[in-house]
């Protein structure tokens, strides 16, 4: 008892880090398995927040003038074996659709029918349909840049499968930028991984590491890909985006060909950029505590949950009328909030809350009521953050609230990513390092990458290597565990 | 020429309707199918419609404390078999995945492989896979009621397809309601019925008659369906939403059992609720015209089209900065406006804009700008409205035009829609109406249908029942041609 009673999430981050995850996304009531193989179902509060991730970065982009469109759900297959790496990298893991229907055998079972002639795939990704549009609609160097986004579900037939982490099927935003020069492909290809770490560091409070990843760590077909890595609290990479230059190697096998200024007919360049529901996963890994989720102020389903604390003589008509005032006053500013008027105890709301990991904690009862006053806990900061104060100093400073907290958890990210980064001269240091289970990432010299010396620690610790930093010129190669 | 050389689009809607319909979707680039059977691509500025057609209806559901979700698109064959009027509802248009992974033959051609113990589909739709989580989630009375929406893509293998109306893959959201008592489902049914009316009526201006389903034309596995049916141009119907009373079929065949307030253990009742993306292709064929779209302007993907009208020694950069600035003052007031920057010739420029069928377009020479002024023209009322005021006149007015041209637009529909219905008073004056090749429904006596000489007049001339109206209190059954 003692010390493990005080906490809401059992076991403990310490005590097993991958069970403490399923346990906090149970507890939040966030996304659970399904019965189909591998697929999750994304349940409502974990879905709330996925909108409103998806609404800050459709923002972004469309700033950016990319375009939302819809492209098949289903790819023919003789699309996506058009580019060598690209069917090498995904043909192990589709879902293939073969039939058209289904019909009762002579036993009442039913069994698929009507065989198709060529089958298709559940897209993996959209690279092939998508250029296959684009070799269409791009004809002359005025249709360029163009730049198509879509959001959508995408399939990948997992074998071990981890809620958000890794799912068979995911949702997810698929960029497809289509350029006339490499130099715009690039640049592009840079824009979209800066556009990236800007989202998740000012939005999810997740700081990351932008670089390069190294040739054998790319995008199956493209010539470059830029990422933005994570740090989990156990000292994993969690992979948090990716953007890939493809060069000319789609443009080339879907036929994506313009007329340049200059009269000549010219193959275009190609990007394409990705985040997914993953993100989810490393919200959790990188922000939850003992005590379960803490949710981003900026992206928080809720930001702020009022409590109506109810007791024996309350009036609880006046009571939550009182809350609701105050809810709506602070929504009037903009504030996401939520009054809980659910039959559940007082204990089960405030415990509910703190794992769902709602940033800021209101409570009210009669005592508050009669003084227009509330009670203000903050979830990052628990219970030393209690304040009581009026009714009108908290609604005139809870964004102020909400902003600190939002910087307060990046910052605690942040200096856990600074501090778990080390340099090490030789792959002798780098094994030692591992070796003894220290928890982060270590930072070689880029020479260093790709020797049998290099390949052979990788294999013992079961490491990767996870990108060559933008900020050391691609001199430096970070190696580390990853999810 | 002479007349024909008039108008934007051939052939015009009387010339060759279905053929029209398919060069409005071209010239406004909102559509095309794609090389995967029966799959459209939707474009940009059909996307963008789509997006604030979701945006929309999203904030109303919310407001009836409806949850977003998202569910596997696989269905295990043995869910979609619980419910027997379901499976043969949906079994003959089933994309049925077999095979988890490609392999390349002998000649090096990939076909399928990993054959999967039980096949999937693709959800047609989801009644089955969330009654399933239904079942799991639902315990006691105080779960309920239980609200879940999800945006999705949708599989049903259609033969003959056409953009937007039917295609194999489409976009949609479906409701999933839970109820305690068969007195809630029904009135639930008949409020998320009421919500479409409002919505397509309100946003997108089609007016619908709002009636029930005779039971032939019942979702597969309802009790009663609901629908809001539209009346195309060419008098035939289209169904533009539908909410199915569920009654205990697939809370029994799902297992959603909940202990009711006296300790007893009951089956729940539930409902479902949908509308697609078919609906832009009812808002198509109810508000195109022969020079193209007309966009509804509470959803148009832009409300108001800028054209800087550059002629011989016009300062392109000067009258370019005018028009950004009337646009950003338009946008301060909440109004969607895009300036037309792009190379086209002024004609092209403004003949897109009708074609597109953007609500407002105004254009803008150096004589507009020398004199602060700005000309417009609304697309519901062609080159007639015409107006030249000042800039600060546009923008103080903008509204109230945007407010006319959707009152217009639905005005126009209604009444189209109203001079259309015809009560008839035996099978005999049906089929009269029809052999004459009228255009519109047919209301008779809920008596005549389904007898012999109804069905036979429905054959000869491929009707169907469309509803039985509300308004009629069931006694009287339209009849007419759909898509």
């Amino acid at each position: 008892m003692g010390k493990k009673a005080r906490t809401a999430i059992t076991p403990t981050r310490e005590e097993n880090f991958p069970e403490w995850y399923q346990q906090v996304i149970k507890s939040a009531d966030m996304a659970e398995n399904s019965p189909v193989r591998g697929c999750m179902i994304i349940k409502p509060y974990g879905y709330a927040l996925w909108e409103n991730m998806q609404q800050v970065f459709d923002g972004m982009i469309k700033k950016l003038d990319v375009k939302n469109a819809y492209f098949p759900l289903l790819i023919p297959l003789n699309f996506i074996a058009k580019e060598a790496d690209h069917i090498d990298g995904f043909a192990k893991e589709c879902a293939v659709v073969t039939h058209h229907r289904l019909e009762a055998n002579d036993d009442g079972k039913l069994v698929p029918a009507g065989e198709l002639e060529e089958p298709y795939v559940i897209r993996p990704t959209s690279e092939t349909i998508i250029g296959d549009s684009m070799a269409r609609w791009v004809q002359s160097y005025r249709d360029l840049p163009m730049k198509l986004n879509q959001w959508c579900n995408v399939m990948r037939w997992e074998m071990r499968t981890r809620l958000f982490l890794r799912t068979s099927e995911f949702l997810w935003q698929e960029g497809h930028n289509c350029f006339a020069t490499a130099e715009e492909a690039r640049a592009d290809a840079l824009l979209m991984q800066e556009t990236y770490r800007e989202f998740v560091e000012d939005y999810l409070a997740l700081p990351v590491i932008t670089g390069e990843k190294t040739e054998d760590e790319r995008f199956p077909g493209a010539d470059a890909t830029f990422t933005i890595e994570a740090m989990m609290q156990d000292g994993k990479a969690l992979q948090a985006g990716t953007s890939h230059d493809l060069g000319q190697n789609f443009s080339k096998s879907s036929g994506i060909k313009f007329q340049a200024q200059d009269g000549s007919e010219q193959h275009a360049y190609t990007t394409s950029w990705g985040i997914s529901t993953r993100l989810i996963g490393g919200m959790i890994m990188t922000h939850g505590d003992d005590d379960g989720m803490r949710m981003p102020p900026r992206v928080a389903p809720y930001q702020v949950t009022i409590i109506p604390v109810v007791k024996g003589d309350t009036d609880e008509t006046k009571l939550f009328a009182y809350a609701d005032d105050i809810a709506m006053q602070m929504r009037a500013n903009g504030v996401r909030v939520e009054v809980d008027k659910t039959a559940e105890s007082t204990p089960n709301k405030m415990w509910g809350c703190i794992k769902k990991g709602v940033p800021l904690r209101v409570e009210v009862g009669a005592r508050e009521m009669d003084a227009g006053e509330v009670t203000h806990v903050r979830r990052d900061l628990g219970r030393d953050s209690k304040e009581t104060c009026s009714v009108s100093d908290l609604v005139g400073k809870v964004q102020t609230i909400l902003d600190d907290i939002q910087d307060n958890m990046y910052n605690q990210a942040k200096a856990f990513l600074d501090n778990r980064i080390f340099e090490k001269s030789s792959l002798a240091e780098m094994r030692e390092f591992f070796a003894k289970g220290e928890v982060g990432y270590c930072k070689i010299d880029s020479a260093l990458w790709g020797t049998d010396e290099f390949n052979a620690v990788c294999d013992e610790f079961s490491l990767t290597p996870r990108c060559m930093p933008l900020a050391d010129g691609g001199q430096k190669v970070l190696v580390g565990k990853a999810y």
